[in-house]
């Protein structure tokens, strides 16, 4: 079975789950009532495993939990051993003269991170909004995951190539890149943004759909960076995906 | 690119990352000294997302810290969460008349739990002995994790057809039967061990043929469930994969 049929199938069943209005909701194991923090930390573990699929808003009862989880130390050091992870790896690559050995990096919550917008927005426990959210990434100040701008210097350093792959759209382009160098990232290969044609596309499908387009383009993609797992699953995936944490939102 | 492009490269990543002797090893990040838990948690999450990669044993630091994961209520909390995911999945299937909608389980640390073994060969610290597992094999007594017994038993009756697809070998089919019984589990369609043509395969690509071979009988495989990233990970890849906590031990 080729990966896009894999692909099409996990869509679909996505899709359907939501179609069929039967949020899917876990439950709270009954041995764990009056302990909160344990059933948070399952769910935390069943988001970021990808175990939970579709998802739209944290559970209400772990709000508290998901912001002490960000605004602590854990939040950074996950992101940290994330980062270590992938260095590790990129270490045992041999740089060709090329330039062809890639890296694919997501933006939000992998190389910037929006926690003063979530901050604010009860960290996930509120339904997306697009529109106040335009407006945040308008001011171009979102900081740089720490972790992630080590990361992404010292892969620069190495030779990869660095490509830039975000779910925000073109008319973004510009508060993107003044965002990004705000944040202290520079010398990326491109910066792919949806274009009018990929409006509508699941992330997964479309960022598959751009990382097919650089393999066939002859660019090796050795790492792949991401908060998602469609940033980092469906077809032309990366020899190596890293999933940093993200406990608030999910996106299909 | 075909998954099995894909599944090759990961492969090749994987074995060339040991075959250098360099070790993959998870620094503590430096902000993080005096704090061992925390980098411990931090180590688990690099773990179950699959960022660690090929790994032998846990690290010394966190022996405690797993020991405690497991004998608590930690563990059992995870893999509830995660039969609960699956079943919420498993709710949106429409089971047709053929049997032919199928859920592939694992066994060890899916079904079954080797936890008393692993309680006395240092929880994942020490390298995997092989002659002493089997004898522990052997005895057929490893309970069932409590969790998957209670999905194992929902998604029969919900119709599924239920494969049973193990890293064990053809020889450990009689105890690996009993053992089976013994901790409750019945009417499964298949248990599907290594033969001699599969020995020395890397398990993600055992597995991935030999979910293909049920493809290629007219199986949806709905869902799998399995505690490492090679059970769930390669080709043919069910439509939804559910990985259950494991911080004790890694399987190509």
């Amino acid at each position: 079975m080729a990966a896009s049929q894999v692909l099409i199938s996990l869509i679909f069943f996505c899709f359907i789950s939501h179609a069929i209005s039967r949020p899917i909701i876990i439950r709270l194991p009954s041995y764990q009532r009056g302990d909160n923090d344990s059933y948070c930390s399952s769910w935390r573990f069943s988001v970021e495993t990808n175990n939970a699929g579709c998802w739209t808003t944290i559970p209400s009862s772990c709000k508290s939990y998901v912001e002490e989880y960000l605004n602590g130390n854990k939040y950074l050091s996950d992101s940290e051993v994330t980062a270590l992870d992938s260095l590790a790896f990129a270490e045992t690559i041999q740089i060709g003269g090329d330039g062809k050995d890639a890296w694919v990096f997501d933006i939000d919550e992998t190389l910037l991170s929006n926690l003063p917008y979530y901050r604010i927005h009860g960290y996930g426990s509120e339904p997306f909004n697009e529109l106040s959210f335009d407006k945040w990434v308008d001011l171009a100040e979102a900081p740089a995951l720490p972790s992630s701008l080590k990361l992404y210097k010292k892969l620069k350093e190495k030779g990869f190539t660095v490509f830039l792959l975000t779910g925000r759209s073109e008319y973004q382009r510009n508060v993107t890149v003044k965002n990004l160098a705000f944040a202290g990232y520079s010398e990326w290969e491109r910066l792919i943004l949806r274009g009018t044609s990929d409006e509508g596309k699941p992330a997964i499908v479309y960022k598959s759909n751009k990382r097919s387009e650089l393999v066939n383009e002859g660019y090796r993609i050795h790492g792949n960076s991401g908060d998602q797992w469609s940033d980092l699953s469906g077809f032309a995936v990366a020899a190596r995906s890293f999933k940093l944490p993200n406990p608030m939102y999910y996106i299909p």
